[in-house]
């Protein structure tokens, strides 16, 4: 079976899914994005990913045209004709198509896609749980990192070097030495104080995953310190992981070839891990 | 006549020019560019744009697969069915069409679009003679400004942002104070040590209009300091201009309302633009 996209209000087979060349999100990076899972049937928190598609919306002065309604009907049908139980929906929304010129055009539409694929959730959460290598990389990105734009040029560099180097993740340090988050995830530790991870400011996502960890923690009786870290205290860390929608709780062994605690998953990673599969199956935190 | 853009092999009319929705250049940012300025006729520095170009390319391990001979056969063969001989090129080079993944793709062709519109240089330069406004605006662009790349959305929100003050350039403006340059042009200022801007390194693009300033500056004896300045020396300048291939020199005769000098356009600017424009028709800094 092909695959099915939405595209500016229609649904076309994938590979023929186009957009404009002066569509803003392909001159500008002139857009945001969402990714949503898709498990055993149903969509993982699509209310909080659409409440932060309008934020970021809001922050670049890009009217949704859509109403939520409306966003979740395409969502839905783009899923069904995939015939996905599990998988991703991508959703872009950019400023739309005008002439090329850096101020924000008048009167041009938003432009909308929304895919879908399958994705593995059991296969994936095998493979997390044996635990992944992570690499330490500049943080050169802009100062809004809290938009979920497209500008991810940064992100897929720092991406591409964790991948050269056998690892997962690459966890981005600022000259300052502080880590902020991984390039597509957010980066926790456990050390003497807990479970610790950056505040949500301007220099990190405001993770969805990263919301519901802090519910398990509360719940689990896990102390939990939003503070920042440096390297070295990640290196020094007890324990470590990652953490996304796509995938979920990622434990870290190893920082730069350093192991991490023991070097095994641990003991307050694997609780947070378990804890966020049950969320996953029952669509609760319990 | 309707507008014709070349798009990955095929001169195509202009409005249906489409890329893939999964082009990395829509979904991550992942390609560069280049402005020519075609002036009556001629097209103005091709080579050190190309030139540029490849050291973009370089930079992100995106390998160009047209030769330079290939580019330039798409570029002069684009203008000649847009039948323009005064116009602007813009040429866009993606990594490539490849499943959504941070990680670079393997085995995936670059994408190349290609546009020409017309551009009245004469009219332009009329404008610009009478001097415009600019504001300032906090640099939170990433690390990597000498790239041009696609990734561009903190510019349009610098533009954006001077537009709405009636301004025609955001200069920006780093946390320590000092400026960079304009959000799609180098600034310049005229001070006591004569012609002043901020050196070549990764904080700024290396423009090619730039470049051809220094020729002129070194022609004309007009003393020249590349070192970085603040705001505050900005304001104090006696003159201050801003410089970009499509924009050529743009005297500034106000920055966030302050007049720059005796607010009207000084003798050493005059200079520049005049010898500028020279250029433009001649092809020779003289």
């Amino acid at each position: 079976m092909s695959r099915i996209a939405y595209v500016n209000g229609a649904y076309v087979p994938h590979r023929q899914g186009a957009v404009s060349i002066e569509d803003r999100g392909y001159q500008f990076s002139d857009g945001v994005y969402e990714v949503i899972c898709l498990f055993k049937g149903k969509l993982i928190d699509a209310g909080p990913h659409l409440d932060r598609l309008d934020r970021s919306l809001a922050e670049l002065s890009i009217p949704n045209p859509y109403s939520r309604a409306a966003l979740m009907t395409i969502i839905h049908e783009t899923i069904r004709r995939n015939r996905l139980s599990d998988g991703l929906v991508y959703l872009q929304m950019t400023r739309g198509t005008a002439p090329r010129d850096h101020q924000f055009p008048e009167d041009t539409r938003p432009a909308l896609v929304v895919t879908a694929r399958y994705f593995d959730f059991d296969q994936a959460a095998i493979k997390a749980a044996e635990g992944m290598k992570a690499i330490t990389y500049p943080d050169i990105r802009w100062a809004r990192r809290d938009i979920k734009s497209v500008s991810l040029l940064p992100n897929i560099l720092a991406k591409q070097a964790a991948v050269e180097k056998g690892a997962y993740e690459a966890i981005m340090t600022m000259p300052n030495g502080l880590v902020t988050e991984g390039c597509s995830t957010n980066f926790w530790i456990v050390d003497q104080t807990g479970l610790r991870t950056h505040p949500v400011c301007p220099d990190i996502l405001n993770g969805i995953t990263r919301s519901r960890i802090i519910e398990i923690a509360k719940k689990e009786g896990v102390p939990l310190n939003e503070s920042p870290f440096t390297v070295e205290e990640a290196r020094q860390a007890r324990e470590a992981f990652t953490s996304s929608s796509v995938r979920a709780v990622q434990p870290i062994l190893t920082l730069d070839d350093h192991p991490i605690g023991s070097g095994l998953v641990g003991p307050i990673t694997t609780k947070i891990f378990q804890s966020y599969q049950r969320f996953l199956k029952t669509g609760v935190v319990s």
